[in-house]
């Protein structure tokens, strides 16, 4: 199809394909013209995938530029997909500290608790120790038994979450699904936090 | 205490403090002269509280705003402060259009299966409806059987956080608590789901 065409059915306009064709997000369509490419159904699910990353989470291009370069280098192993998936999300956190936080120590105890395997380059313990930081700061001190509750459920959500991402032979397809399920079903489950939070409050204290 | 030493108390800059003043997210001081004032204990809690909110989350002045409203009309009644609150936060979600989205009847199929009270007036719903929605225009269609597993660990997750928001005569503590609890763990609750993931990753697909 023509990059008009792909602009009607993907709702981008034709500049912002010619911006994120430019920016590395969406690889060029094969040339049939000196001024003309043909574009196919690997663009419009690209495209889906930039407009979610970009539009539904406000994620930058360059982050979600480093997040299509993991999928593209991913093979069909479900764990290594899923980690590299992982790996280029977090890099869309903000700016770490050079000083290890205040909680470090914390986080260190309740992973070896769950006898989680966490990658020693993933900065997810890092961001941890930190929201905890920000917490004690406001007087809120959270301690590791404190926190092993919710690490249980984190396990069980995980488990929901493999469920749902099911196998599949396409690595990209996989990559996709990894992608949309843990970034934007977030917003999700914390809606369905706050209704939880509604619910229990109500059942406790109106009764 | 001076307005310099509220400064340096809080890590907070005088103009900044002054900013926060005007827009109403601080109260002023007690006045004890023509250009001076003084600040308590109740300015140094209150700016940590703006701090949090603003430096933490990036919510906009105009939403701490109303948030610092609720807490306000807050009294000591924990299910009405947390109503409040919830209340609150939900408007610092995107504009929402008109049109109710594609998947509000699964929403209203889940909320019903959980037996959940959800307030009329929350927006709560219509975030969800519309998170799916953008799932399902990017090929994954998720109905309320499928989300009912999620809406059951945010049960439990709700009875955790209500375990650690406590009781407290004080509306404005009771208040402070709900906000840090239910705002500020958001990203560390996101974050064990990741590391959660990646074990469960390893465990499934490397043995």
């Amino acid at each position: 199809m023509r990059i008009s065409e792909l602009s009607r059915r993907s709702g981008v306009s034709v500049a912002t394909i010619k911006y994120y064709i430019r920016e590395g997000l969406l690889p060029g369509g094969r040339p049939t013209g000196i001024t003309q490419a043909e574009y196919d159904e690997d663009h419009v699910r690209r495209l889906r995938l930039v407009r979610a990353l970009i539009g539904v989470r406000g994620l930058s291009v360059h982050t979600t530029a480093e997040i299509l370069r993991a999928i593209a280098g991913c093979d069909a192993n479900t764990h290594r997909t899923l980690g590299l998936v992982l790996g280029a999300l977090d890099t869309g956190t903000r700016e770490h500290d050079q000083a290890p936080p205040a909680k470090k120590g914390e986080v260190d105890l309740l992973i070896a608790a769950m006898g989680w395997q966490v990658h020693p380059s993933s900065t997810a313990p890092r961001t941890l120790s930190e929201a905890l930081t920000s917490l004690q700061e406001l007087g809120i001190d959270l301690d590791w038994q404190t926190l092993l509750p919710y690490a249980r459920l984190a396990d069980q959500i995980a488990e929901v979450d493999l469920d749902q991402l099911g196998d599949s032979e396409d690595p990209l397809e996989l990559a996709e699904r990894a992608v949309l399920l843990t970034v934007l079903l977030e917003p999700a489950l914390m809606v369905l936090r706050r209704m939880a939070q509604e619910h229990c409050s109500a059942t406790r204290h109106l009764l």
